[in-house]
C-alpha cells in the first residue's frame, strides 16, 4: 500500500507546488559565494528541473536531436530570474506543460549560435555583476593572471555549449557547477522526503506483488516487464533506471553485470532485483534477492552476511560520519566473512532527482553526512558460478539516526 | 516474421563482427582533413560504439554517476589506435563484454584529473602530429592568431571534460566533432542496412501482434507495455526511445506531446503508436495510427492526406535532393489540404545507432541526400479535440530510388 494511501495527510505534500523561488534564492547565494557571474543549466537534466521546474524528457537509448539542440537550457545569475533558451522542437514536443519564465526560442531555421550569444549578452547586461567581456589581445594575457568573468556549467552540459561560451568569452573562467548545485540539492526538505517515501513505497508494493512469480520456468525478462508495468500502474511515469533481474547460483556462470536476460529461471538460483520508481522526478532505488528452491548452506550464510553488512553501514551512518566511513563499516562485515573479493561495488550513493547523487557512500568520499540526506546502502556478494545476494534500501539520515524509507522486509525468501 | 527468419542468408551479416579497423581508418582520414590533432569520444555514446565497439549502457531517467565519471571515453588521433580512459566502475559494471584496446583506468580513489591529463599527454606524445603544447604567456597571444593544436570533441561530451581540456591546453582550439563523425556514419554499409532491416522487422512484427488489442477498454499504458515486452522477446535489448501510445479524437482534448497515459481507450479515437527497437545498437523508429470504432469523415480524409504526404516525401527523396526538399514535398500535401497548422513537426531525420541522426528531413537542411542514407518520413496531423493521424517508416535511399525498409501495411485499420 502506498505511503500516500496509508497517510492521506501526505497527499498535500505530494501535490503541493515546489517553491522554486526559494530554491533560486539559495542558488543565488551559492553562486555569489563562489564568485560565479552566470550559470548555465542544460535542458533535460535534473539541475534545471530542481531550480526551475522544467522537467526532463524520458530517457532514450538512441539520441534524440533537434537542430540547435545544444542551446537548450537556462542562464542564472545571482539575483536574476532565469533566462531560458530553447529550441522550438524541444518546447513543443518535450515540454507539454510549458515553461514559466522568460524564454528565447530558436526555431530550426535560426542561427543557433547567434541566438545563444544574443541571449547570453542580454542576460549578462541585466545581471548585477558587470561582465568584463572580451578585451584586446595585448591585455588578454595579463588578464589570464587576474580576476575574470566566471561562468559555471553543469558537468554534463554539452561540449558544444561549452565551446561556444569559451569562444564567445575567451577571457572567461569556465568552471563546473556541480559542487555548487549539489550543495543545495543534497539536503532534502520535508516535501522532497515525502516524495522519496512515495517513490520507495511504489517499489515496496511492486516487490511484494512480484515475489510470488519468482519461480522456476519464468524468464528474467518477464519479471522485469512485470516490475516496469506495475511501477507505471502505481503512478510512476517510468523506471528511474534500467530494471535489473538476474539469477546467480552454483549452476550459473553469469555475472551481475548482465542485468537481465531471456533466460528461464531454475531452482537453485538466487534472483536479484534492482529497480526504482519516479514520483514527480524523485527516484527510488531498491534491491532484494529471492531464492528459487531450497537454498544451500552458502546462500543462507551469505544472505545473513549481506544483511549484516547493510545493518553495519546503517549504524555507522551518523551525522558527521563520511560516506567512506559507512562504506568501510559495511565492507568490513563482508571482508571478515571472507567474501571481500566478491563485493566489488561501492556501498551506495545519495539519491533524489538523480539515482546517483553526491556524496557517494564510497571509499573515497570525505563529505561529512548531514541530516536530510537520503542515500542507498546496497552491499552485495556476487560470486559467479557460486552465489549472488544483494540488498538495497534508501536510508534517511536525521539527527537521531539513520532509518530506511523502504518498508519491504529483507527476510530471506525462498519460493 | 523477422527478416532474418525469412532470409537465413541475413543471419551471417547480423552476426558478423563490425570492421572497426576500417571505420577507424576512415576516421583518421577525416580527422587529418579537418586538421584535428586529437579527438575525444565520451563513453556511453554512439560515436564511441561506432568507431570502437564500446557499447552504450541502457538509458536512465535519473543520472547514473561514478567518481571520475567525466574522464570516461577514448582519444583518437590520425594513424593511432584509440586510447581508452575509463573509471573502474564503468568498466566493471557497464561493460560486461570488456574493452579491446589500450585502457587507462581510474579507480574511485584516483585523482581523475591527473589520470586524464597523463593519458592525454602520453597519447599526444605517441601521435604522429607533434603537439604544440602549452607555451609561456608572452608567446600565448601570438599563438592565438596562429595555427594551434586542434582538439575535437563529440558535441555531447561533458562540459567537465571540455573544461579540463581547455585548462590543460589553454592554446588549443576546441571544436565540435559531429560533422566529421556524422560524415562517416551517415552512409550505411550492407551490414548496417541488414541490421536496420532487422530492427524494422521487429517493429513490423510487434505492430502486427499488438493491432488486435487496440480496442475500447484497454489503456494506452497496457499497449505500450505490450509493445516494449514484445520487442524484447524478439531480441531487442530495449526500446530505442520511449514508446508512445496516445489517443486523439473529437472527444479528446489531449495533444500528441503527452506520449502515453493510463487512460482507457474508447471508440471514436485514433490511437497513434511511435516506437522503435534495437539490433546490435541500430535503431528503428516506426509509427501507425489505428482507429477504434467507425472512423468519421474527417479521420478518413486526414488518413489519406497523411499517407499521401508520406508518399510525396518518398518520391521527392532522390540522390542530390536535400532534407529540406523532402520536407517541403511532404508538407505541401498537408498544407494544400488545409491542415498545415496541425503539422508542426519536421518530416523526419536520418537514423542508425542514434534515433535522430544528421542530416534531418527538415526545412533548414541543405545537405544533399546520398545513396546509403536511411531516414524516416513521418508526417502527421495532430488537431487536439478533433483528429490525430501519423505514419512513420524508415526509408533507404539508393541510386534507383527511395524505399521503405518497413513492410507493415499503412492501410487504414479500424477495430
Amino acid at each position: 500500500m502506498l505511503t500516500s494511501d496509508r497517510q492521506p495527510n501526505l497527499r498535500a505534500a505530494l501535490e503541493a507546488p515546489f517553491d522554486f523561488a526559494a530554491r533560486q534564492q539559495k542558488l543565488w547565494g551559492a553562486l555569489d559565494t563562489a564568485g560565479v557571474d552566470v550559470l548555465f543549466l542544460p535542458a533535460s537534466q535534473s539541475d534545471l528541473e530542481y531550480f526551475t521546474g522544467v522537467s526532463r524528457r524520458a530517457p532514450s537509448f538512441g539520441e534524440i536531436g533537434y537542430t540547435n539542440h545544444w542551446i537548450s537550457g537556462a542562464f542564472i545569475s545571482p539575483g536574476e530570474a532565469p533566462l531560458f533558451v530553447l529550441t522550438r522542437h524541444f518546447q513543443e514536443f518535450d515540454l507539454p506543460e510549458g515553461v514559466a519564465g522568460d524564454v528565447i526560442t530558436a526555431t530550426e531555421t535560426d542561427d543557433g549560435g547567434e541566438v545563444f550569444r544574443r541571449a547570453f549578452d542580454s542576460y549578462r547586461a541585466r545581471a548585477k555583476r558587470v561582465a568584463i567581456g572580451a578585451r584586446p589581445n595585448e591585455e588578454h594575457c595579463e588578464h589570464e593572471k587576474g580576476m575574470s568573468e566566471r561562468i559555471a556549467l553543469a558537468s554534463r552540459s554539452w561540449a558544444e555549449t561549452t565551446i561556444e561560451l569559451r569562444n564567445h568569452r575567451p577571457d572567461a573562467e569556465l568552471i563546473v557547477a556541480d559542487t555548487i548545485t549539489n550543495g543545495i540539492r543534497r539536503i532534502k526538505d520535508e516535501q522532497e522526503i515525502a516524495l522519496m517515501r512515495e517513490s520507495a513505497a511504489i517499489v515496496d508494493a511492486v516487490m511484494a506483488a512480484v515475489t510470488p512469480h519468482v519461480t522456476a520456468g519464468i524468464t528474467e525478462l518477464d519479471l522485469a516487464a512485470e516490475v516496469d508495468l506495475r511501477m507505471r500502474k502505481l503512478g510512476s511515469p517510468g523506471a528511474s533506471f534500467d530494471t535489473g533481474v538476474w539469477a546467480m547460483g552454483p549452476a550459473l556462470g553469469r555475472d551481475a553485470s548482465v542485468r537481465v536476460s531471456g533466460n528461464e529461471l531454475g531452482a537453485g538460483s538466487g534472483v536479484s532485483f534492482d529497480f526504482g520508481a519516479i514520483t514527480r522526478g524523485y527516484c527510488s532505488d531498491f534491491g532484494r534477492t529471492i531464492h528459487i528452491g531450497e537454498p544451500n548452506d552458502e546462500y543462507l550464510a551469505v544472505y545473513d552476511i549481506v544483511m549484516a553488512a547493510q545493518e553495519a553501514g546503517r549504524s555507522a551512518a551518523v551525522v558527521g560520519a563520511t560516506g567512506g566511513d559507512v562504506h568501510r563499516a559495511a565492507r568490513a562485515v563482508i571482508e571478515e566473512a571472507g567474501y571481500g573479493d566478491w563485493f566489488r561495488h561501492r556501498t551506495g550513493h545519495c539519491i533524489g532527482l538523480d539515482v546517483h547523487e553526491l556524496p557517494y557512500i564510497s571509499e573515497e568520499d570525505t563529505t561529512p553526512l548531514e541530516a536530510g540526506m537520503l542515500f542507498t546502502i546496497e552491499p552485495s556478494v556476487f560470486w559467479p558460478g557460486r552465489v549472488g545476494v544483494r540488498v538495497e534500501d534508501v536510508f534517511l539520515l536525521s539527527e537521531t539516526g539513520c532509518a530506511s524509507i523502504n518498508e519491504h522486509s529483507n527476510d530471506l525468501v525462498a519460493n
